[in-house]
């Protein structure tokens, strides 16, 4: 089945979401984000089949997000890497993990621990306002046309 | 094809990416997010098939993030709303939303403003240490497992 394109909706959170809403593509940048950078590592953490991670892997490279160098000439073999963009993903899955803690974890208690070394607390993500600093909230948003948005489209 | 399911990784991320990780589960709710409740009008604005969208409704609804109540009986009309674990995903669109504007965003600017009505300002969602405040970058965070992880298995 082919995906729906949003790439080109009028609306900055469709436009991620065409990258950004695949869970490959997300558990790929999870595990770049871990330190894993070499397909036999991907594919055995993921448990993910060698023809999607393949493709995979070339759309995060051809949408930016990746980057291919070959670490050994011959055989060929090739690390991916996370570029700036795919670094600057790390801070949605950590909001993503912050809202599994609260709504899917039983009382065992998180699987997962985030520790921040800049403070050296263990923590969890907080998605909050550039301006005041404080947590979003949906009812406290509202979203507008914004400067590049499609003159006489409906928002 | 048959998505993998990554609810019982031992990852609060893959347990989250389960439900976020797909383009439409975040456009109903982006959607949802700004007012619509009914299956029409989440059909005519996603472009949706409406096959897909009756699945992925109630996906939604069996994982807790709407609800559906019957608003007239004869013939029988629904309404779709966001529960609290619903709308708890805002923040991680606004996320997205974020790094779509820095990352994807051409001269013209972006097609999206946010408006904080709470202090009043035009703003981007910032992620956040929940414990310094600081702005989250990958390599100042470390993930280790949590109460919840299962024994013996490997992170």
């Amino acid at each position: 089945m082919k995906r729906t394109d949003t790439s080109e909706w009028p609306c900055t959170i469709a436009q991620s979401v065409n990258v950004l809403g695949d869970h490959w593509n997300l558990l790929i940048i999870r595990q770049a984000c871990m330190g894993t950078r070499r397909f036999d590592d991907f594919q055995a953490s993921l448990g993910i089949g060698r023809n999607i991670l393949t493709g995979r892997l070339q759309l995060l490279i051809d949408e930016g997000l990746l980057t291919r160098t070959e670490y050994q000439p011959n055989p060929p073999r090739f690390e991916y890497r996370l570029t700036d963009k795919g670094r600057d993903v790390y801070p949605i899955l950590a909001a993503m993990a912050a809202w599994g803690d609260k709504w899917l974890v039983g009382p065992e208690g998180s699987p997962l621990t985030l520790h921040h070394d800049s403070c050296g607390n263990d923590m969890h993500a907080v998605v909050g306002c550039s301006e005041c600093g404080q947590p979003l909230h949906v009812r406290a948003v509202k979203a507008r046309p914004g400067p590049g948005y499609p003159r006489g489209e409906r928002i």
